[in-house]
């Protein structure tokens, strides 16, 4: 959520029962679908791990969506270069 | 990170000074790159939110990261449905 100063939305959001008030450039929709995200994974590792604090949870929910990240982000290079190889035959 | 009981590595990572131990069936190289990833982004947003606790800054750490996985996922979407659109023009 990319901070600006002007034209800047501040939202009020629930995660694991904590409000929070995030700013961003985006809609108040995708802060939304962004937060809700996150609550989702958060709740799920702490039915996963009840035995870790709050501070362990977070980070660990942060290690899971960075896992999916760079899972989805290699599934699109590998796209891209399939792409890129399909073009360069049809030359 | 999946857990997998079998076949499955234990990595010890820092994140933002801390240990932690992530078990995934992942190699020990993709984890510490997903970590050293979530470390960074906890670092930053620390320097720009001194007055946050742990907690907050993990949490916001964990929504910076969906929001990067969100924008990624938009803009391979919007390549998926062009490349689709150009397939059938094709036809």
């Amino acid at each position: 959520m990319r901070k600006l100063p002007e034209n800047s939305n501040r939202v009020k959001v629930k995660i694991n029962g904590e409000d929070y008030f995030l700013k961003g450039s985006a809609s108040q929709e995708y802060i939304k679908k962004v937060a809700s995200y996150v609550d989702e994974k958060f709740r799920l590792i702490s039915k996963l791990h009840p035995e870790l604090g709050r501070v362990d949870l977070a980070v660990l929910t942060a290690i899971q969506i960075a896992d999916e990240y760079f899972t989805l982000k290699a599934e699109y290079e590998e796209f891209l270069k399939l792409f890129d190889e399909e073009k360069k035959d049809k030359r």
